[in-house]
């Protein structure tokens, strides 16, 4: 998939093809949500959405840190870049507190004077879904047009990454060019073939979660998360043994990122048109859990260098997190009882 | 009004001086919430504290680096000077966090015990007010006196600076020196100008409210700090057009700042002068307000540089906290009846 | 017992030596804790653990930058050391919060559904202590054997800082070399001198107390801390009279990490041994009031410089909170009541 991303990006410009790659990278994370989405299970979407924004900040980051770290006393990376980042990180905290905020504060107020109904919920929630796409479209503006020298600066990083994540992703690249055809061919092929392997994936977490009595907020939150973000697992760890830092903390903030200024908001828009309104209310401990892990990378990536403690703080947290996680009840489920109050 | 501070200053000098703009540039903000005072609003007077510290670093701020960026690819400012006044925000916010707290904590205990009781609030609000009060007359003297070279160093920007916004205020500086009485005829003048046009603006701004079915808190929050703060804006947009940048968030974060340390410890004595004692218990959905613009903006002002796709972030957050007060059922009515319980 | 300490680090090497300073630097704090604890006190083992927290990087750095602030225009260190502390303390507040959200959330689930129960709290408390304890020896690896020179570095720090403290401690330093025997003596003799002046003092404030009608929580919190931090406060002062702020940070910030990062993982351990556990539940304020804390260093600290202003933001946040915990009911007997349910 990675490479059929790079190949159409040949034909339709880099600008438009670091859109797709962006887009295709957390196809598994969207295709998932979106058949739990068609089911109606919003809780088990939200707790992907966590998982997978906590997961790749924390674990991802914090192993790229700490084994780069290992090999390297010091490694650099470019400040404003990460900085960028980081803000919109936080700015996508702040988003996706307020949908819980309000339901605390409207609920106290009967209906009539403007109290919580779902559907106040979900307007609310779908004009902040339409806030950060805007965002999102204008940060990519800034990073592909306006300020792109800023992201591919540092060792040359634009040009020698990409040979690098391409090495990675495979070590024969024989086809140099592929026709538009065989691209979108084979991105669609790739985009079904993951859809199958997400679905039987997700059915056998289900039995072992059950033969094991993990809650379904855990598996949700730490293991999914852990499975489909296997690929910027590896790519994000192999760059930092590099000394690529730029394009690891691109790979695990980015994709973060995404998760929470793309693939929600898509998640909400799709969620209309399964006629399944979802709104952007999460629970407590995904909140703070969402919080946490933004302060301590907002923290770390603000002096532009790691080292191995940094890892290890990382690390910390993604465990404090996870154990949270499992001692939890499955209140998701009670959580989205309260969103789709069915009786 | 601007003018007349100015040639006061010239008699009493440049410290004074400062301290007198700053008082007189907010003026506008503390004549509307005296007046809301004496009425007993507690409410609408706390809304508006809101709607200026949020309004100030997020829309004013946010519209500079956007604009000012679309003209600059980078702009520079005092790293440590930005610093200083964001580490002061912070502080506001939490002293303004604590009588909420005070307020969640002490409810669950009886009122023998030492439970919550208007009385204790109050008491509570008065000795935070002082702590604001003393630090922000401290922080005065670091500005003035201390530390002065910090705040004007960049771009020769003292003086640059104060000739720039004399241009903007009036082109024409034909009057080179006033009289001390002028000067003070003229500032009294300009207040009671403010406080009939301000009066007649909050009467207007409450007419058009009904008409367009908008809450109450909404308005006080979003709409007229807009319109409070329309000098601040077109002054801090227009220097940021000139690259001035330590002038705009001087203007900017200085006004919040401003706003959080002394015009609510203002508002808290003067509550006192009225007979009808204020506390500084914010509802929920304002703290959190406050504490997310204090936090994006330290995120974003840390670095000492902006850019355009800063200046978005900050409208963004801005954006979803007006969707939230839009969303919002008039709580703060209800906020106000829990602090003043008439049964 | 800082000479012993230093002695007995000679026989053992720097790193051991480090360690053995840091534990019994804290000595006072975890003797009195662990009276407390053995009398079922948690209440007030946690309000200790707080109160040390936030008076050691508020009150001790606070008082430390203003009045090395007065002294010098403008005082550096290492930002990379401190930012590393600043993290640490970030990922101990987060650790510190989650049992509080734990709680909060559990305790809307029946206990048949895994809702909230003394030994699932406890369970959660002590995972959570482990991942502290294994953080912060690896932040000892990191700090005295793989990056040592990061704490060293400025202006020869290790050095001079030695003996300056030597210095402060002892204007006699005839004896040059103890034995092994005589500095683990007067190591142990130390300690129990101090585990009886604590005992002492506990009483006797105990007794201050009730005359003047101060809360329990107010004097756990406020006043042991400041009794108990007496010896962090004066060296740390003294240093920045002399311009060491390396050392200074150290003090203050190292104290409060390892307060969190291992007395507070001790603890819960002992708490087992006596057999009364002891969970990492936090009362709300106390969450809010080592957040609040940690966040305003973490600005601050975070531009490897410090003036007098920032030690006045610093002891503004200490008055605040100070002014918090004077007016709330004695809250804490609530909540260790809740947490330890004997009816």
């Amino acid at each position: 998939m990675g490479r059929a991303t790079e190949h159409l990006a040949e034909h339709l410009g880099q600008g438009v093809g670091g859109l797709l790659n962006a887009t295709f990278g957390n196809a598994a994370e969207l295709i998932i949500a979106l058949f739990a989405l068609s089911k109606g299970l919003t809780g088990v979407v939200k707790a992907s959405i966590t998982g997978s924004i906590i997961g790749n900040i924390l674990l991802v980051l914090g192993l790229s840190f700490l084994l780069g770290g290992v090999k390297y006393q010091k490694q650099e990376f470019n400040r404003t870049a990460a900085s960028i980042s980081a803000t919109a990180l936080t700015l996508a905290a702040i988003a996706l507190i307020i949908p819980t905020i309000f339901h605390v504060v409207a609920a106290q107020v009967p209906v009539g004077l403007g109290g919580w109904t779902p559907a106040r919920e979900q307007n609310l929630s779908l004009a902040i879904a339409i806030v950060l796409l805007v965002t999102y479209a204008l940060t990519l503006v800034f990073t592909l047009v306006t300020h792109k020298s800023l992201f591919g600066n540092s060792h040359d990083a634009a040009k020698d990454a990409g040979k690098d994540v391409r090495k990675i992703e495979t070590e024969s690249d024989a086809d140099e060019s592929w026709s538009m055809t065989k691209s979108v061919s084979v991105l669609v092929g790739a985009t079904v073939f993951v859809a199958l392997v997400s679905e039987f994936l997700v059915g056998a977490v289900e039995g072992a979660r059950e033969t094991l009595g993990l809650t379904e907020v855990f598996v949700g939150v730490i293991i999914v998360a852990i499975i489909g973000n296997a690929a910027e697992h590896s790519s994000a760890i192999l760059l930092a043994l590099r000394n690529k830092m730029d394009v690891t903390i691109g790979i695990a903030v980015g994709s973060s990122l995404q998760v929470a200024l793309l693939i929600a908001p898509i998640l909400i828009f799709a969620s209309y048109l399964f006629g399944r309104p979802m709104d952007l209310e999460f629970t407590l401990p995904e909140v703070i859990a969402v919080a946490a892990a933004i302060l301590i990378v907002e923290q770390i990536s603000g002096d532009g260098e790691s080292n191995w403690v940094e890892g290890v703080q990382l690390l910390s947290v993604y465990a404090v997190l996870a154990i949270l996680f499992y001692f939890l009840p499955d209140v998701h489920a009670a959580g989205a009882s309260t969103a789709v109050p069915a009786h």
